[in-house]
Formats: C-alpha cells, structure tokens, sequence
C-alpha cells in the first residue's frame, strides 16, 4: 500500500461522518497585507481545533477491533494528542498521550479533559518513551505522521479545498513531520495538476529544506521556534517521498515574519489560528513564496490551539 | 416609499459588486457551550470590519450627484463612519464623521486611514454637530440608521442569510437603533415567515425593550456598555415599526455575558468579532432566548473592529 488519491478517497468515506468539512473562507481583507487574493482553509475550526483529527480517525477507524481494544498511545506536541483522545473516546477505548514539557499548558488540559492520560516528557525522548508504552502495555502506537493512514487521512483537506475552490493557483501548507503536506499535496496534485502546492517550516528546523537538497531525510538541530506544533527534527520516511513528488517548493520562515501573519490573521482576517497555522502567510510576507495581486492562494490553517495568554506576544509584533 | 422585501432586493442589486457576501459559518466547537446548533453570519468580515458598508454605499450610490459632489457628514461610534468614509472615497467624493470622545482609537485611526475629516464629540452631542456641519457646509447627511435607504441596505444580510442557510430556526441580531434589525428581520421574515428573529440590546440601554413596551419610541438614560457599537438611547422612527412588525422579540443582555460569549467565539470558535457583534451570545449564555440543541442558531457577528488591547479584558472573564 502506498497513499494515493485513491486511498485518500478511502479515507474520506471513512471519516467524513466524524469531521466537519471545514470552510474555504474568502478573505479580501488580507488581500493588501499580503498582495494576494487571500484565501483559507479553515482547519482551525475543525472538531478538537486541527486537521489531525483526520488522519487520527482514519488510522483509529482501519484498526482491528481486538487491537483497538488494547488502548492506543501517542506521541505528540499537543493537536494529534488532542485527536486520539477524542477518536479514542468517541471508539471506547483509553488514549496515553505523550507530550514535550514545552507544549502549551492549555493543548495538555484538552487532551486530560478527554479523558485521556498524559505523560510529559523532553521532546527528544517522546517517540522512545511512546514505544516504551506500547510494548509495556499491548497498546498500539497511533503516529503522529510517518503513517500510510494518517497520511491518508489529512489528504482530505486536499480533496476539500479542490472541491471548494478549483481555481486556485497555489496552497500553502505549515509542514513539520510531513504528514499534512504528503497526504494534502497528493490529493491536490492528483486532482488539479495544475495548482501549485509549496511547503512552509520554521527557519529554526528546516528538516525538509534540508532534506530534499539531500535528496533523503536529513535530521536537523534542534532550535527554538514559536510554532510549537512543527516541532519534527526529522521528515517522516513514508512522508518525504510523497513531498518529493507532489511539493513544488519547501521555504524557511522566521518566526518573527509568523507572527507577523498571525496578526494580520488576527486583527484584519478575524480569524484565530496558532502559531504554527500561520507560517504560510510568514511565508509570503518574508518574500519567499512569489504572489501577485491576481494569484489565489489558500493558506492551510492547520490549527487554532492557542490560548488567549499567548496573544500577549502579538502586542509587539509590528 | 418604506422599507420592504423589494427595496431590499433593490438595494442587493446596487450595493453587490461592492461588498463581499460574507460567510455563514458552521461553529460546531460552541454547540456544547451555547447548547444550541451554533451558526454565524461573519459580517465582522465584511469590507470595512463591519455590516455598515451595506447601508452606507446603498445611501451613497442613491444620492443625486450634484449632492454626492458637496461631500457627505455622518455621526457615528465608529463603524459608520468608516463605511461612509470607505464609500466616499471610493466614489470621489469627502467625508466629515463625527464621533464621541469614548470611540476606541482603532475605529478613529481606520477612518483617518481613509482620508476622512473626524470630529470628536461628547456622545450625546454626535447628531446636532453633524447637523451643523451640514448646515455650514451644503453637505449631505449620512444618517446611521434611521433612514430608508439605509435599513434597506443593512438588510441585504438577511437575504444572504436566507440563501445560505434556509432552515435555520432562529436569528438574533445586535441591537441600537434598528437599522440592522429592522432591515434584516424585513427581509427574513418576507422569505421566511416561519424562522424567529430576535434582537439582542445592552441591559444598560434597553431602547427597545422599553419602547417595545411602551408601543412607541421612548429614549432611556445613558449608562455604560462595553458595546460601544450599541450607542443608540432612542430607537429610529423609521425602524421601529418595521421592528414591532417582524421581530419576535428583544432582549437586554448584560456585559458579563457578552464578554463570555466574545469569549467563547475567539477561544473556541476561532472568530474574532467586536463586543456588539456577541451580544446574542450573550443572550443565549443568560438564559434569555430559550433554545435546545436542535435549534439552529444564527448570530449575526455585526463587526470586528477591536483592538488587541481590547482582548485583555477577556482574560478577566470565566
């Protein structure tokens, strides 16, 4: 098996009862901020606030009963968390969800209030510490990306956004691990050949910047970035074959260019989206993905788990 | 000439190439906290941050003009007056917007932004300094709600509402002094007689509740809102009747409400809207408008013209 636009259809069948279609919302507004005809798809308004509730559901859903049954554990930094936790309490079975120590206070208490047990951990550690549970326990491993079903599963937002907007010229998409991208730019390829796809990460991990000049997965140091939910040092293997093929172009933004497009978002789009949701327009304000003011381009909002604490940091962003 | 369906659909037909037809959005994330089916008109999306566009250009693009030509003067709190300054500006002509001293600073600046002149006033003085600088200077007055073209304009958003989602059960608008309500109750109830309208006002400026009682217009006593969009203590004689015609009921919200609902919307919603544009939240979360969780909902979000430092106070509310 490998992911195509035909397992990502699969997918779709699978899950589409359990998620929202989220909107293509049409934002003009934006338009003279980012000399663009702004659009977005709106995955920060999607049940537990991110697109991982697509993969997480279609990879829960493809399960065995009997291995379902023995509880599933994840490594995550807050959204895929958040995700099995909920598909896990929506199935009836238990959720351990392993998190960095970094990860925002408020993505830990969604996931505790879903019933789900957390355990903390440094955020080098989390995916041994993850095993570690699966094999101490029985339960089965749910991936955060480096999976043919999760994979599958977050390339529905790709059929969407063709589905909601066919004529776009170009998406976006925040990209850590490379599960979003892979499966969302087979979908978008798949169907609108035409459409360009590029990649956004934080200039502090540049895992796939540096990997596809590799022509393999590299793994990068590990430096601060605001954008905690894009926190892979690593492409996933299943992944970065899929970005290969599909992706026209991975950038490198600052974090200071983010939150400069989380503002924006903000205070001229009314839209909430975290951190990490917010690299694409980064992306365009740095200068590192080339716009006219004719080009409709969808920024992928990949989530809106950001308390109103965080907002803080937005009052001396110019 | 009054405000009918017809006028309404008149009024679509001149202001269309102009506006955006903003989202009706499926909040699902505030079903459990509202206990209802949770829709949104987002007219805090709209050109300009607010619904006021839709009354203004309507009124301007009616005008004669050689009157057009004299420049145009209207009294506002702060979303009026940049809807009539974007207006004037984009149809070559000048704006005066006269505003109280206590409008946020953002409303100012964006209405400066424009290229308009503003004028700071005591609230209570607003209308009679706009008359006199239409006096002074043969400039047209732009009245901020009690006037056909205008209540015609505004309710352009209700048969917007109609066509994206005609099965809802309710909707319940931001009230002042009923230009909003009674253009969009107008059209909502001539296409569907069978969907609730209900008007949201501040419980520390219940003009409609009391007048409604009263059978007639009545001015109350100026209090504190933190709606500062909801300024008006007397209804428009104009929109009175077409309230007590088609709407089923008004409610007095109190701020600690609003601001839960304000809340609610941009923590869980992921939409940013200004304090005015939640008050039917508010109404919701106080009990006021019975509803069940199959009710389907709509909240007209009026605007979105607030400030980051406005968001503070949000910190404050449970």
């Amino acid at each position: 098996m490998s992911v195509t636009i035909e397992t990502i259809q699969e997918a779709r069948g699978r899950i589409a009862p359990y998620i929202v279609k989220t909107p293509l919302l049409r934002l003009q507004n934006l338009d003279p901020f980012l000399g663009c005809k702004v659009y977005a798809k709106a995955e920060c308004m999607q049940i537990t606030g991110a697109f991982k509730l697509r993969g997480a559901l279609n990879k829960l859903l493809s399960l065995p009963q009997e291995q379902l049954a023995r509880g599933v554990v994840a490594a995550s930094s807050g959204n895929h968390g958040r995700a099995v936790a909920y598909g896990a309490k929506m199935l009836g079975t238990t959720a351990t969800i392993v998190m960095p120590r970094t990860a925002p206070p408020l993505k830990v208490e969604n996931i505790r209030a879903l019933g789900a047990e957390v355990v903390l951990c440094d955020v080098s550690e989390r995916f041994e510490i993850a095993a570690k549970i699966c094999a101490e326990r029985g339960a089965v491993s749910i991936p955060p990306f480096n999976d043919e079903a999760i994979l599958a599963g977050q390339g529905t937002a790709g059929i969407e956004i063709f589905e909601q907007a066919p004529d776009l010229d170009l998406v976006i998409i925040p990209v850590s691990g490379g599960g979003l991208i892979g499966g969302v730019s087979t979908a978008v390829k798949s169907l609108a050949p035409q459409m360009k796809v590029y990649g956004a990460e934080p200039a502090a991990l540049p895992r796939y910047s540096a990997s596809l000049a590799a022509g393999s997965p590299v793994t990068v140091e590990r430096h601060f970035s605001i954008a905690d939910a894009l926190a892979a040092d690593t492409p996933g293997s299943i992944c970065f074959p899929q970005v290969q093929k599909y992706v026209d172009g991975v950038v490198a933004v600052e974090d200071d260019y983010l939150l400069k497009g989380m503002k924006l978002l903000l205070t001229e789009g009314k839209v909430l989206a975290e951190p990490a949701a917010c690299i694409g327009l980064g992306a365009v304000l740095q200068g590192l993905i080339t716009v006219t003011p004719e080009t409709k381009v969808c920024f992928l909002l990949s989530g809106g788990s950001v308390g109103l604490d965080q907002l803080d940091i937005l009052k001396k962003t110019v």
